[in-house]
């Protein structure tokens, strides 16, 4: 029978391995879950694929789970980032579950000039990759990065990475994804609920590897806009077959 | 110069026509917003486009806007419903939202064998739906239908309308839905977060009409799912061309 629980651990997995639990994820298993010795979970660390492992000690403040047999292997995401301006909180949390939920291989908030927002807590949002990980079945965990401005990350854009870019204002124009090449590494950007300035817009026209595409005759919050960018992208190019 | 303020009202909308505001929409304009008579708003009404108006007496309790002109025709969206399993209030909000955006003509939450709720607020809901609509800037507010048993709907279902079934068990699957005819009315059905019955799933696979999709190698949380299955036939079949 497989877990029904998933945890992700930083701990190697491996046929007999043993893993130490922290305190939360020991107060999760046996507190909130109630699992007792002998009991299976799925345990993932973003490398070794997906184990199932089964209870060996329990107590209050920690445990140790012993890996029985692999039951996934490891599925990494296409090489795809997500780049999006950080709104207000409750939507920036959604648009990073998202983004791990719908396979980004790495999340990458950016400061826009257009943007509210001058910081972020990343390790929150890096909990909630984790946490989207977890409950999507997923056994790759994509990192979020600390807050970039967009200026700086097209300064030092890597050569051959084609960015796909969401702009309100191209209502109307076609997307040729499924023309460009396979296998290519990709950025998806999600304009500001402002919009891009005039002088981003230019910018990112003139970016050789750039594609505009439009979301459509209505104006999409930016985490739908993600979710529907990257169905198009994974649909065309990506793992969605 | 447009109006930045964007408002649903329940009145009929034309050149020169006086539209009254009811108490809340008078606080929004005049105690929010802080407009002054002769400041512009958009309207519409779901059936007229969007108008142009002006305010002409602005007061605590009410006021009144008359239309100036029409900035935008009525752009209905496709036939196209949305049928969904109501889960958490946030989620179930979030859903509305998001199937507003995406244009569904219709959103029909659904009583499925595993859904835990068995009453919504519809009013809410609706609610919920009309600033979707504003936000959006759509001209067209979908009807957010009560619950109804999932079985009860089957029974009923239209002759010809087709159903589009994202279904967690069916991973790897195609989708040819460019196949298929263009213009007919569509319904996207998105599973509970339990999955369908054995017997639901039966059912819905033996409907003539019925597309079964897959959405990817990773399971979605049923709002990103809503999400993704209105992009695919948004961009198969609907106004996104």
């Amino acid at each position: 029978m497989s877990a029904k629980v998933r945890l992700y651990v930083e701990h190697p997995l491996g046929q007999g391995q043993s893993v130490p639990l922290e305190r939360d994820q020991a107060h999760y298993l046996f507190g909130v879950m109630r699992l007792a010795v002998g009991a299976r979970v799925a345990l993932f660390n973003g490398q070794d694929g997906e184990w199932q492992a089964e209870v060996a000690e329990a107590g209050k403040r920690g445990g140790v789970l012993v890996c029985v047999d692999q039951s996934r292997p490891l599925q990494m995401p296409p090489d795809l980032w997500l780049l999006f301006a950080p709104i207000k909180k409750a939507r920036t949390d959604f648009i990073v579950e998202k983004a791990a939920e719908m396979g980004a291989a790495r999340i990458v908030p950016v400061q826009t000039e257009f943007t509210n927002s001058d910081r972020i807590r990343q390790d929150r949002l890096q909990a909630h990759a984790v946490e989207a990980a977890e409950q999507c079945g997923g056994t790759y965990v994509p990192e979020v990065t600390e807050l970039t401005k967009l200026g700086r990350l097209l300064d030092a854009w890597p050569a051959g990475r084609q960015l796909m870019f969401c702009d309100e204002a191209e209502v109307g124009s076609a997307l040729q994804l499924a023309q460009t090449e396979r296998g290519l590494p990709w950025a998806i950007l999600i304009g500001p609920e402002g919009g891009f300035s005039d002088r981003e817009r230019t910018r990112l026209a003139a970016l050789p590897s750039s594609h505009v595409v439009s979301l459509g005759p209505r104006i999409l919050r930016a985490d739908t806009a993600a979710v529907a960018a990257m169905t198009i992208w994974q649909k065309a190019l990506g793992d969605w077959g």
